[in-house]
């Protein structure tokens, strides 16, 4: 019998990003009354950007951070569960809300939204740090 | 032709950690470098509790809050993200790594790893804060 060997290779960030351009869906990692707070969100990749539409802009991006932007994670992946395979994309970035007129209209078009009549905003992810992984799995020959 | 109409109607504790636990895979929330970072990772629900194994342990729940316990956040979802229906839990809370050798058995013949040969911890996650909602659509009839 052969035993099972399952390894995490790191992607590179040209890798990372692809992957997650290649999906539509992912988590925000942001901070709400000092406490960590994680939400799915709809994506797209553009430009080395990664832009979401949500109805927690205020939250997402405090007032005082309105200028500098706020630091925020946002993950995807596509990973089965059961075969523990797949890959996952993080990255820690500077989040900041899109206010020309154009710009947002331009993403609104392509970003569907989730929930209706909320007012949203349209907020673009620049990637600082980048981490991505693939898990996979090879057959060894029984050791002797 | 009819309008669509759609909501986010928002879960109970009960619901939300009922569907938390019939799915396998999660999003853990850390702090790592002071920057948030989040990963994918396997989990139960066991007694209320988030169960998870991971290589990260040490990362999750730093020396210096080994007793205490870290805050982090843990979301899991089902969601589809082109029909743009499905529901998210989210849950705050705090991370403490088991000890307890019989405990830690227990879980590791339940949590299959991810990785070969690392050295990876059991962590229990008491939820305090619990976000969950679904989001659903349904078809209105044209205003006149």
């Amino acid at each position: 019998m052969n035993e099972i060997r399952r390894d995490l290779t790191e992607l590179t960030d040209t890798e990372s990003l692809a992957l997650l351009g290649s999906v539509s869906l992912g988590r925000i990692v942001f901070t709400t009354r000092a406490l960590p707070t994680v939400r799915p969100v709809g994506h797209i990749l553009d430009d080395g950007q990664i832009v979401i539409r949500s109805h927690l802009g205020a939250a997402i991006i405090s007032q005082t951070d309105a200028k500098s932007g706020s630091v925020v994670a946002y993950e995807a992946d596509d990973l089965d569960p059961v075969r523990r395979l797949g890959w996952s994309v993080s990255i820690t970035g500077t989040a900041r809300i899109l206010r020309d007129t154009d710009q947002v209209e331009r993403y609104r078009r392509r970003l569907s939204p989730w929930v209706s009549d909320t007012t949203d905003h349209i907020i673009a992810i620049h990637p600082e740090l980048i981490d991505g992984f693939r898990l996979t799995v090879q057959r060894c020959p029984d050791e002797l």
